[in-house]
Parts: C-alpha cells; sequence; structure tokens
C-alpha cells in the first residue's frame, strides 16, 4: 500500500464531503438559467485543483468555460497524461421521479444518489483527489498531468475541439484518460473497448395551418401526425433491424466481440429489472450485448402533435414532431449516415400533402479501443490491484463523441477507465455513484500514473 | 314581411349585444375550473328565455345542467317542436393563437369573433330571439316549443340521453330541430343529409419503468414511442385505406350521394385555402365531398412521448401516448368498430417487450336524413325565404351523436339546419361566427315554427 493511498484513505471522509459541494451546484448546461452555476461550478473546480497542489485556470469559451489544471513537475523526460472530464450535468426534470432532491446529495445503501454524481462530476472528482492524494503524500506526480473539465459534454461539447485545436501544444501528451463510462458489474473493473457514435435529428412534419376540426376536415387533409408514425415506422423492418438503405454498410460483424463478451459476467435478466422492461428485446438475432455494444440503432427520442391532455379533443393537428436518433457503431460515418437518413424520409414522406423537414442536431463519431500498449497494460495492473480481479473490455451503448476527437487532434490513445455501474440513472431521476466504487477508482486512479512512470 | 321580422330587424342590435354577453362566459364543459361558469350561464340562459316569453328552469344533472324552456300555448291539436342547442364550448386553447381574446367578442369584417360564436351558442341563441319575435310580436307561437340546451355537447353529452329519457313524456314533439351544423357556403341555405359518428380511444404504451439513457439501453429494450408509430403506421395503406379489418363492411358506396353532391357549389381549392394545407390528400379514389360526408376516417389526435423541449435530450422514453380517433359513416356500428379497432392493435402490436393500453373514450352513432315530409319541406321553404336561393342537401364531417338519440328516444324526425360556415374555426383559435348568417337564419327559424303549424 503507497503512501498515497493511505492518504486516500485517511482523508476519504472530506473527499466526499467535497463532493457533495460540487454536485450541490446545479450545473445544468442546457438551461440558459443556470448559466451563473456553471461559472460557480468551474470556479469551485479551480479552487479545489489548486489545493490539490495543480496550476488551474478558467478557459472562457463560446459556450461555458473549461477548467484546466495542470503539474509540469515530473520534466520533459517524464511521460504526459492528459485527464478529461466533465462538470456540467444533464438537466434533473421529472423531478417529481427523485426519491430525494437532485442537487441535495444524500447516501443511501452505500450510493450517492443525485444528479452529477455519476455522470460525471464524481468520476471526475475522484482524479483530482488522486491527484492531491499523491502530491501531499509523495510531494510530486510519478508524470506530468493536464486535467480538462469541460461544461458542455451534455450538450454536444461544441467547444472543446476548437480548445483542443487551439492549445494543442499545451495540451500535448502521451496517454488520454477519461472517467465517464460504467463497469459491467460491481466489483469487475472494466477498460471500454468500443463507444457508439451518434446521430441526432428532429423530423418536423407540418400540415394544415392551425390545428382543425377533425370531423369538418379529416378525410380531406393529411394528418401530419399520422404521416409522421408512418415515418418512423418505416425505420425499422418487423425484426427491428433497420431499414434505412446502406445503414448496416460499414458495419463489422458482431461475432469479432463474441470472445470479449464471453469474458463478461451478465445476465438479462438483471438488465431487464434495471430497466424495468416487462421483456427485454431488439433486432433479432443479437444478444443483448451485442445489440449494445456493436449494433447501431434508430430511436425515438420524443414525439408531440395535437392534443396531450387529459380527455378527448377532435382536433386534427397541424403539426407533428418527432426527435429521433441514431446510434452509430465504428466505421459508421456519422455524416454519411444522416445523409442516408435523410434521403430515406424524404423518400417515404408523401410527396404532398404535408412539408416534411429534417433539422440535423448533432453527431458524434463511435470509436473502437487499440487494446494493447502500455497505457492499457497499466490500466489493467491498476484497476487489478484496486479491484481484487481481472479487468474485463467492454462495448459501451453510449457516446462520448470527444474520445475519438482527442486521438484526432491530440494524437494520443485514449483509454476509458469507467467507475460508474449498471442501473445508475444517468440521465435519469435518481442518479447515484456507489461509494465503495469511488474510492477504488481513486486508487486505480492514483496508481494508474505510477504505472505509467515506469 | 311577418311582424315577427320586423321585430326581429328591429331588436337584432340589442341581439347581438345579449349574444356578446353570452359568449362572454367562459362556458367550458371540459375544464373543472370554468364550472362556476357553466352555472352562470345556464342562468343567464334562462334569464332571457323567461325574458323571451318561455317557462324555463334549470335541471341539474349529473354533469352539467341542461336548461329547458317550454310555450304550450298552441294547444294539443297544434305540433310540437323540440330545439336543441348546446351552450358550453371546447377550451379556447392555445390562447396564443387567437387575434382577439376568445371571451372579449369583436366584429370584424361582418364576423363575430369569440370562442362560442358559431359553435353553439350563436345557434342557440338565434332560435331563442325568433321565438322572442314571435312571442312579441303576435303574442303567440305557431305551435308549441320545447327548447333543450345541454351543457355537455363538447365532452359527449353523457347526461343528455338520460334526461331524455326521464322525461320522455314531457319532451314529446313532433319535430326536432338542430342549429349546430355549417352551410356549404356563404349565402347557400344548406340542410343537413348526414353526420359521422365518433369511436374515440387513447393508446398507451409502457416500455420501461422510466425514462432510459438512449445510449446505454438503446438496442436492448423495444423502444415504445417506436412501437406506438408502428401501431399508428398500420392503420392506413399507402392509400389512406384504413387498414382494420371489417372496418368498411356496412360503408355505402359513394355513388350514393353523387346527385346531392353535384348540388353543392364546392371548390378544392377553397377547402384548401380555409385549411392552409400545402394540397388536400386523402383516401385514394374518392372526392374531396366524398371523403368528408361519407367516407369514415382513422385519425391521429394527439401523440406525446419522451423529450419534446428545445434542443436534443437521448433520452429512451418509458411511456408512449396516441390519441386516435375513428369518423364513422351511417350504418358502421361505433361499438363493433371499436371492437374491430382494439382487436386490430393487439394483432399489431409487439406481444412482448412492451404493454399496450387500449382506452375506449367515447362513440356516437352516425346519422342519415330521412329527407321528405312535412318538416323537410317546411324548412326548405323557410330557409329559401331567408336566403334568396335554393336548399343544399349535404353531409356533414363532424359528429353530433345526439342526433340519433333524439330521434330513438323521442320517436321524430330529426332537422339539421345549421348557420356554421366553412372556415369558421369551430374547435381552432379564432373561431367566429358571420353576422348576416346569423341574421337570416334567425328570420328562418321564425318562419319555419309558422310553416310547421300550417
Amino acid at each position: 500500500m503507497s503512501r498515497a493511498d493511505t492518504y486516500i484513505d485517511e482523508n476519504m471522509s472530506r473527499f466526499r464531503e467535497e463532493l457533495f459541494d460540487f454536485l450541490r451546484i446545479p450545473s445544468v448546461s442546457a438551461n440558459s438559467e443556470n448559466r451563473p452555476d456553471m461559472q460557480r461550478a468551474a470556479e469551485w473546480l479551480v479552487q479545489r485543483m489548486r489545493e490539490a497542489g495543480l496550476q488551474a485556470a478558467i478557459h472562457p469559451t463560446a459556450g461555458h468555460p473549461i477548467v484546466l489544471g495542470e503539474w509540469r513537475g515530473a520534466g520533459a523526460g517524464a511521460p504526459t497524461v492528459l485527464i478529461y472530464g466533465h462538470y456540467d450535468v444533464q438537466p434533473a426534470e421529472p423531478l417529481e421521479l427523485w426519491s430525494s432532491p437532485p442537487y441535495e446529495p444524500e447516501i443511501r445503501d452505500g450510493r450517492i444518489y443525485a444528479r452529477g454524481s455519476v455522470d460525471d462530476k464524481g468520476q471526475l472528482y475522484l482524479h483530482v483527489k488522486a491527484l492531491e492524494s499523491l502530491l501531499k503524500a509523495e510531494g510530486r506526480l510519478p508524470v506530468n498531468v493536464v486535467l480538462v473539465a469541460e461544461g458542455e459534454e451534455e450538450i454536444g461539447s461544441d467547444n472543446l475541439v476548437p480548445f483542443l485545436e487551439k492549445m494543442r501544444d499545451q495540451l500535448a501528451c502521451d496517454y488520454v484518460i477519461v472517467s465517464d463510462t460504467t463497469m459491467v458489474a460491481p466489483g469487475v473493473p472494466t477498460i471500454g473497448a468500443s463507444l457508439r457514435g451518434l446521430a441526432y435529428f428532429q423530423i418536423d412534419v407540418q400540415g394544415p395551418a392551425k390545428d382543425l376540426h377533425s370531423g369538418s376536415y379529416g378525410g380531406a387533409v393529411l394528418n401530419p401526425a399520422t404521416v409522421l408514425c408512418r415515418i418512423v415506422a418505416s425505420f425499422h423492418d418487423l425484426d427491428w433491424h433497420a431499414t434505412i438503405p446502406g445503414f448496416y454498410d460499414k458495419v463489422r460483424p458482431a461475432t469479432e466481440v463474441r470472445d470479449q463478451i464471453a469474458q463478461v459476467p451478465f445476465e438479462d435478466e438483471t438488465l431487464r429489472e434495471e430497466t424495468g422492461s416487462p421483456t427485454l428485446g431488439g433486432e433479432a438475432g443479437y444478444s443483448t450485448l451485442e445489440r449494445l455494444w456493436v449494433r447501431p440503432t434508430v430511436e425515438v427520442n420524443g414525439l408531440l402533435s395535437g392534443f396531450t391532455g387529459e380527455g378527448s379533443k377532435t382536433v386534427l393537428p397541424a403539426h407533428a414532431m418527432a426527435k429521433v436518433s441514431c446510434r452509430l457503431v465504428p466505421d459508421q460515418d456519422p455524416v454519411l449516415v444522416a445523409k442516408l437518413f435523410m434521403e430515406h424520409i424524404h423518400r417515404v414522406a408523401p410527396k404532398e400533402g404535408v412539408t416534411v423537414t429534417i433539422t440535423p442536431m448533432h453527431t458524434g463519431q463511435a470509436w473502437r479501443a487499440r487494446l494493447g500498449g502500455k497505457l492499457y497494460e497499466a490500466a489493467a495492473r491498476s484497476l487489478e490491484a484496486a479491484f481484487g480481479r481481472k479487468v474485463v473490455y467492454a462495448g459501451e451503448g453510449g457516446s462520448i463523441p470527444i474520445v475519438s476527437d482527442f486521438e484526432r487532434v491530440l494524437g494520443a490513445p485514449v483509454l476509458l477507465m469507467g467507475f460508474g455501474l449498471p442501473g445508475e440513472n444517468a440521465h435519469a431521476p435518481d442518479e447515484w455513484l456507489d461509494v465503495d466504487t469511488f474510492e477504488r477508482g481513486m486508487h486505480a486512479a492514483a496508481n494508474l500514473l505510477a504505472q505509467l512512470s515506469a
């Protein structure tokens, strides 16, 4: 047990209290009324980084600021490690579904419940505290460190890539570490093998100029809600394969990940319970983990049209809207998929009677880890030491578009070392972070830097 | 010109002012917060009926009260005419789309703009004023009259049939007159030849227990919004024929109404402009008036699922909802259609992964006029006198379920003599009633009673 490990254990209750302070700031990047909270969260973080022993500063962007921390004391001969996290959170709505208020963190059954606990404030903060522990216990870090905390991950990271490009020299590094993913099961240390990408659209169907009486006009004008449903229904066949021509062209066979999947302790029933679905279900011919890791999807994220209140109103809606997003897998080009998707919609939509508008909202490249090499070997050793169990390599269903951007702009390999757990409710009410995993993650983070210096 | 006609013309500005008072009462039957306004509207109406010379009283029901007015002075040998209308109105939302406030009536370009102006307060009130004019100018009515004004037409008339049944003896009559429909064009007096019926449902698709992250779970659980769209898309084929097995079994050929349609001055372009649709559209093989008069429809009235705000949120919704209604034509049995509809949905819905619930909301029988006989001949004469033009017989796309109920319970033929106009915005923002038509309608209503006494 290193001196840093001892320091971590001795200071853990303070670290938790500090994390609670961080979680109390409603840093919702999507809401303009939370802009002052975003600034407050950034300032709070800078202060904690300085106390930890880093040089830290706020970098304004066109959107929310980026917080940059640095420690260069290991010298030019030592490797430089860039650690990335984000201090913004998803909106907490619907508030009535939270068991405790989203910005009043509370520990129940060994879990910290709060918006942002696992996504991503807790995972970001364990790195800050790992660095503090190394610096206070050893007087130095084993490597040079750059810590980048952005405030726009939940709204598309629009200003991060320009920042990386502008600061390319200052951010030059050998390795990138990202802790914003989940482990496959409690106690099973997990390294991310892939991420899905994203192409998000809004579809608007405009029919009559205003809502009409469905009796007086029904049958004589196209109903935009019916048309919208027809468009959405055209995205899949009866086996839930996507029907957009060309959609699967670049998708590699799922058999490639069957060995990795075999190592993962996973049962469908656990996931089913976690989701509360009557049964799991999805694309025919694939297992659940294949569906999540290496199969692209087309999902409806939202629908709105006409009368949605209680009771009945016989309205023929003027307008219908769907939010739709594709989760993409490595080798699919989001821009090409967006093009195929829009072509498909225009092909199936009625040629007259309604106006169909497709608004691309954002895209993100999927990513596949190049497993092996010093970064991955060091990560496996430090995770195995912290968790006392062999690591597994797991695909991640979600998207972190900036992972590809880090590799592209900085030319360094990225490691996904996440400390979330299944059922953590990221992006949903009752988000939580497991306390034990938070602590082990901190030990792993500290140890990884030592491993990378060797 | 009769003395009643002169009285009408001399008192018209007062009649309009009174109607404005009536329109200022937001008697929205669907909203529980408007319950006091419903009572106020009923009391206001009783007072005006008494001033007109009728005996009038409020009859409480399990829902909103029914106002009953009577004049029996014509004696047992004279026919009795029952006039029906409703004093409740549709909700005015969305308020921001009104050019003037919905409960502050305003005349612009010869039209009275207000919620309820045409549907149905104006049409109801012109009968009250026709009766007043006859009574004040002649000292008596040519026939016995019963006036029934209900307060639940916009929410399904649940308490009207029990009232008719309970009061069957007191309401016994030879003819029933309903003014709650539209004329085919300005200045063209119109007698209703048919009404469509209704079967209204809510469809709820429940997937996971709560909204999920569409990345972490997308592909492994069925998306209830996608499932809902698939269900809705299954209601029609590419030609917009309904695909529900048995749906058209009792529907008579549209050729039966082609002679009536030939008499009607109608152009597609007028209707297209009125609706603001890019083009008209609907079931292949039928003209616009056939689609509206004698073809049943399946319409989506509302859709709601997941994230519907500005921007993007990568949520896999727990739940999706559609409001759907069928407009039915004469000879279709709404209860049978509801059964076919529910069977169809259960057949096309996935057998597992989601729970699909169908809630029947209300049904109404379609109706076909038995044209001819004293009622229809008298109506044609009085309308032709008031408007100076031959009447046409037109189907109506909307539903007035109680028309069939009147015929069934009271055993008297019903006449639809409506004074709305195309584009009147019933059930929509900027509802209006044409002032000239209101006045001519009042003359026709007074004259019709004289014609029926002959």
